[in-house]
């Protein structure tokens, strides 16, 4: 397969897959999701990804059908069926469906599982990135990786029209997180990036960030940041599933960071090392 | 038909249609929408849900592959094959499809058209209906009528569970509309209500009630008003194109309005004799 597409125990390519139009994704946009990556068909930090998983239908109430293990079993036998060894794992699940449209929940519904498996190879760790910076307008849920996804989009959107990789979000210059990453910075050796509250995802990538700086000797801070702080940081980082660590040369066409390239290349390389380890 | 679903020219029973995985609805939520009603097969209020579902798109950056005119004509046509006269008329567009998931938006794409039509009849304006009050944790794009409306779902489940048909929605007290109707209070002869800005929906009812009021020599007020106002009124309505002009009784389980009823059914018979009218 080069694009698989799964739902509810079918799967094919998928272009040829449908789902069926009750699902209250459709209208409602109702249910979460999570991602990695693959190498050599093995999938990088599944547990920690199913965990966030399953906690994102718990607040959102949705009831999963499959217990963790059989989650993580599936996803493994899906990734076996691509081309490729290196992929984009995304997984989703969505609050069933209705017979007709209805804001309330449907009675006694279990989800819909989604999964969804491409190409994809995270990304060069020794390339800058350039980003923009964005009023953060979304809602007060951002600790739930939902599929309420617009302000991401056109933050994403607005980015690739700036010609940069990223769009950071800030709350009146409080620095929250990216469009689709997290968002930390280095300023004379400690590591400072946001508390996990409702108004960021608590990433995996910046966990294992926080890991490799205990593992380093590197003091971090998990306490707010402002944009002032931003442009004036050592490095300024950017964290997701697929970049695992980049740093910025650039936002708002003013140049940022490049001043703790010693250290910021410890952490890189510990995380990449972390990541190829554990897809042997 | 008794549950008619359409997407790009394909229609049939809603159980029986499916839609591509690459929809971006499946993946972001990303899409608008509106809803009306019908009754005789005449849609009410047309022109205006058309212009608003432009206005949507258009802030959203999508673009649409009909003109006004082809829409309105294509629900008209719609309407004509369902069983009964008297019916919810809904449609959306979503932002075209990707061969992978990705955030930006697809190259070229126009947007992907959806109709759904089903049996139901706007709510009887002589019943009075419970409400209770949440903080309003939405993003800040709450006057476009988007896809992403996890947090109406979430409201409007804990409105069923408290046997009340609707949460009103406030920000630190501050009243802006609810899960899926706008709110107003009527106070010593006037009428009061939510300025349009992006916390909330510019609501048709809504506008009809403004210029039901003028009609009728009530004083209207667009400003903003607060819990204790709602709770301190003497008649608070909810509008939406199901629920012309509902008053409440009751709030949080606490006794309200029911001071200004001669006011109420004077409004209430004006909005059912516009709707009639412009129905036969």
């Amino acid at each position: 397969m080069k694009n698989l597409g799964y739902y509810n125990g079918v799967w094919d390519e998928l272009e040829n897959m449908s789902i069926p139009m009750s699902d209250r994704v459709c209208f409602f946009g109702d249910g979460i999701y999570d991602a990695t990556y693959s190498r050599n068909h093995v999938i990088f930090a599944l547990d920690e990804h199913v965990d966030r998983f399953y906690n994102s239908a718990k607040l959102l109430e949705i009831e999963l059908p499959h217990t963790k293990d059989e989650m993580k079993a599936l996803l493994k036998e899906m990734v076996q069926k691509m081309d490729t060894g290196e992929n984009f794992v995304y997984f989703q699940a969505t609050r069933g469906g209705d017979p007709v449209r209805n804001h309330v929940f449907p009675a006694g519904a279990k989800a819909n599982i989604w999964i969804n498996i491409f190409h994809k190879e995270i990304l060069d760790l020794n390339k800058r990135v350039q980003l923009i910076t964005m009023e953060d307008t979304r809602f007060l849920h951002c600790n739930i990786k939902t599929l309420n996804l617009i302000p991401s989009v056109m933050a994403s959107q607005r980015a690739k029209e700036a010609g940069c990789f990223e769009s950071v979000f800030h709350r009146n210059g409080r620095v929250t997180e990216c469009a689709h990453s997290n968002v930390h910075i280095i300023k004379e050796g400690v590591l400072q990036t946001a508390p996990t509250d409702n108004l960021i995802l608590p990433g995996i990538a910046r966990k294992h960030i926080i890991e490799a700086c205990g593992q380093l000797g590197i003091p971090v801070k998990e306490e707010p940041f402002y944009l002032e702080q931003l442009m004036d940081a050592d490095e300024v980082l950017v964290s997701s599933a697929g970049a695992l660590c980049l740093a910025a040369d650039q936002i708002d066409g003013k140049p940022v960071g490049g001043k703790a390239t010693e250290l910021l290349t410890k952490l890189q390389d510990t995380l990449m090392q972390d990541f190829l380890e554990r897809t042997k």
